[in-house]
């Protein structure tokens, strides 16, 4: 095709934009190859590189297929160990997810950049803060612009090829003054990002179609909040299960083993402990999840299928 | 007394210094109120800090009683895990394993310093390098001395009151543009080294007699060094127990689980791996490790003792 052949065809898809937005909306189920109104679900594993037990869990939540996408945080101190499984295992769906918080009470860690670059993110001893509350309240912008890009830089560096963009803690999402650059790093290195459909309501009224029509957003987003017994767990995850309409779908877990090191990585929290991340991972590998997932006609997918969707000329 | 009164008891101190000398010398046994000849042992615990293993088994060392001192590596991730044990057990005798290399393949720390203060002890990564004489090639004194003196003011903000400094790897010890660093926090801070007195043959000649005469130096230093069968982990302590003689002497220990986390920490290192580190715990905690120090007359001691006694006035 001669040169000016091509520019025929790109005016032509140009023309062609107005009346392709008028008629019915393909849906992103659609252009992922499954029906309109599939309920696509991600199973996410959170936190990888906090602990060797954060890891290893993950790891097999991976290898059981019940997990389809999980994200790394960068600046924990089993980040690198990590990174060599990644690179042992290239096809695994991973993301970044975005560290600026530090929450455990005795193990702690700062920024991937040198201290006196985000002096705003962090406390006296170096570490980041332990609530996106007082992480938002002292952040500069432009700290957080290095500190993140360095964060996504670094897992590059270490082999890893990333699916998506999150957030710890919603640091960056849920503070105004932080979030166009979560959205900006996301259109720089050509990632989706976890963004709900419900944050739209929190920026400006006028703002919202620009961004529906710019980001890939989740249509539902569920995680076990708050304590619960061993008994409900799958109870919960069912209620869960069953609400899940039509659209994108992330389901958040959190897997650990319930030992030595993750006990004391998260003393004095039963929320998100060591038991609780146990229960996450006892439920996603058992037969009773995959049964769920069945019988509420649940189709998995990974961040890695709307990142390639992204990237599609 | 009035000051007069001390003035003369002073220079009645400084014309006595000569005949003193001339006397047979007080032993450092005799100081901390033992027979002159005997055998004093300082059994230490190297590495505390450096994971959640380690921790546990270190303060079990302690708790059993055949620990008598440890050090602790204040840049890694679980220091202040150790730290808030050390607060509830403040007779704890815990000094600072200086810390300048990260010797692990996937596990990692750099400094206590913002990196862009002490930018030849870090790789690109900002972590450590893994040997000694890496480290030594590239460090520039001035920021070796920040870094050391960080760790230590780190080590007293979180609680720890010093018995001693020794160090990881030797690294300050064994490196000849480093070691007068090492001697002059020692001053600094009022506390004893981990000087073996084999060190005082690798500084001019001239200089050892006056570091002999302010330095508290180890007469014998023990640790197993190489890969060794299970079998004879107790024949060859024994063999380096029935080595000791009069003086000080330190027998290093590495104590942690062989458990998930430091199998991890350890991974393609059987030498002073999780497996060593189990059998060191399983061997120190053990009654043959008693009966072998009594059979053999040994004292032991820790660094506070000698600490203190530095300190009287």
């Amino acid at each position: 095709m001669r040169s000016s052949a091509i520019g025929t065809v790109l005016s032509a898809a140009v023309l062609c934009v107005t009346p392709v937005m008028v008629r019915a909306q393909t849906t992103l189920a659609q252009k992922l190859g499954y029906p309109a109104t599939a309920k696509l679900l991600i199973v996410h594993a959170d936190d990888i590189g906090v602990s060797r037990s954060q890891n290893v869990a993950s790891e097999k939540g991976f290898a059981s297929g019940a997990v389809t996408s999980g994200s790394v945080m960068v600046p924990c101190p089993w980040f690198p160990d990590f990174a060599a499984y990644y690179r042992e295992h290239p096809g695994l769906d991973v993301g970044i997810h975005i560290t600026l918080t530090a929450e455990w009470d005795y193990y702690k860690w700062g920024g991937v950049s040198p201290a006196g670059e985000i002096p705003s993110l962090l406390d006296e001893y170096g570490h980041f803060y332990p609530t996106a509350e007082a992480a938002a309240q002292h952040a500069v912008p432009a700290e957080v612009e290095k500190e993140v890009r360095a964060q996504i830089q670094r897992a590059i560096a270490l082999g890893i090829k990333p699916s998506h963009l999150d957030t710890h803690m919603g640091t960056i999402l849920v503070t105004p003054q932080l979030a166009p650059i979560y959205l900006k790093l996301g259109k720089e290195f050509g990632l989706p990002l976890l963004l709900p459909r419900e944050w739209l309501q929190t920026v400006p009224a006028d703002q919202r179609d620009a961004l529906a029509a710019q980001y890939v957003l989740l249509d539902g987003l569920y995680m076990i909040e708050a304590a619960d017994s061993t008994k409900t767990w799958p109870l919960r995850y069912e209620e869960m299960i069953a609400q899940m309409g039509p659209g994108l779908n992330e389901l958040i877990v959190h897997l650990a083993l319930d030992d030595t090191e993750m006990q004391a990585v998260t003393v004095n929290h039963p929320d998100f402990g060591a038991a609780w991340r146990q229960r996450d991972l006892d439920f996603v590998t058992s037969p009773a999840f995959k049964q769920m997932l069945k019988a509420h006609d649940i189709t998995l997918v990974s961040w890695g299928q709307i990142r390639d969707l992204m990237r599609r000329p």
